[in-house]
């Protein structure tokens, strides 16, 4: 019963040069991976391991899953792709953690990743390289207005955006919806920068001003990137200066 | 002449296991390493490679120095703390860029890496499990009334933030000064965690409410994260709710 525990990990990105030798070794002392199905994916499979697949609309089962192994004595690892921390698995696990005092007691860690705007801002650049902020673009979890009004403050603040779903089969609108409020508040010609598939064989990376950004050019793959006032091209890539304005 | 290429990498928080092995594959291949030396210091030396420390107000004349390098056909990675593209190196080989169109052909490339938040955030718990923002508390590139405004609309955006380099000790005050601004608009309960040198042998890690946050709790190694209205603790750390209030 003893010596359990549960990693929340990150995946990074996509390829298997960006996990960090801290979750490669967590993976590796692990009695059980737990995941959303197309992230287990990436873990290569081991005889002595057992894998849990999951459905991405089962993340609380799945944490709770995770804190069950661990108090049964066993190392389970969470895999989040990216990050853990950002609108990923951790919040589920400590969301979890809340209804179980015995849960609070275990040896739960949180293992950091990259986390997909930083590696579409590599790809593209430096957009971030100045004051900005990260909204997710679901509204499964917020109402739209909470979203619309996020966007229109963070505009006002000049704050690059990196926005994370902006898309989905389930919410196909929601992409044309958020640039209908950035095109009120910022000129047209704004720099968005566009990464799909960030280091994998499917990457696409492009920029272009906010005028010709389309609602289709984004779907669940894509983090849009958003310049401030101040972002601006040089070569092939986009950048903000450090100076930000 | 030929095959020269420049990296911005990457090097995470601190420990080595927060390295990428894309990161590590760079430094492997590369001719000549450049950094702040504190951070060119966590490089392995080895005798057929050229290392260049400089001082990190010289950032500009480094990023120079990476470029005129690759265009004479050396490998050259010039090395950040956490991630090159928020707050650091990328931003300023885009800057020097303009200025030299040869530049703008070579084989430039960011690697990401672990920024602080990120593992700041696993440390603390999962405060950035919510929409945040991430913003230069330094007003060495700024002037402070810029960081007063997106403090304040950050907070009226209910944003979770991520405040980087809080206080040095040439800006000895402005930790206070945001503190002060934070008091107005938040609650006194707000909880705060400050996470020092996370993931080296010196880390210390604590969350307390904004109320009880003192200016000399944060030095230039620490990273802040002030929560949004829903931030909560549950055991020995601090989340913020998917749903996010």
């Amino acid at each position: 019963m003893s010596g359990g525990w549960l990693c929340v990990a990150g995946l990074g990105p996509g390829d298997a040069a960006l996990v960090t030798p801290q979750v490669q070794q967590a993976l590796q002392e692990a009695t059980d991976v737990l995941g959303y199905g197309p992230y287990l994916a990436r873990v290569p499979r081991r005889a002595d391991q057992a894998y849990h697949a999951s459905d991405n609309r089962e993340e609380l089962e799945r944490a709770r899953h995770g804190l069950r192994l661990a108090q049964a004595g066993r190392r389970a690892v969470i895999v989040s792709s990216g990050d853990p921390g950002v609108f990923a698995m951790a919040a589920a696990v400590f969301e979890v953690m809340e209804s179980e005092p015995a849960w609070q007691q275990l040896d739960v860690r949180v293992l950091p990743g990259v986390t997909a705007m930083l590696a579409a801002a590599a790809r593209l650049g430096a957009p971030l390289g100045h004051d900005f902020c990260a909204i997710n673009l679901s509204d499964n979890l917020k109402p739209w207005s909470v979203i619309e009004r996020r966007l229109v403050l963070a505009v006002q603040a000049d704050l690059v955006l990196a926005l994370y779903n902006p898309r989905s089969r389930g919410r196909p609108e929601g992409f044309a919806r958020a640039l209908a409020v950035l095109r009120q508040h910022c000129e047209p010609q704004r720099w968005v920068g566009l990464a799909r598939a960030v280091f994998t064989p499917q990457e696409s990376i492009r920029h272009l001003p906010l005028a010709h950004v389309q609602p289709d050019m984004a779907d669940m793959r894509t983090l849009v990137i958003v310049g401030n006032r101040a972002t601006r091209t040089v070569g092939r890539y986009i950048y903000t200066p450090r100076r930000g304005g």
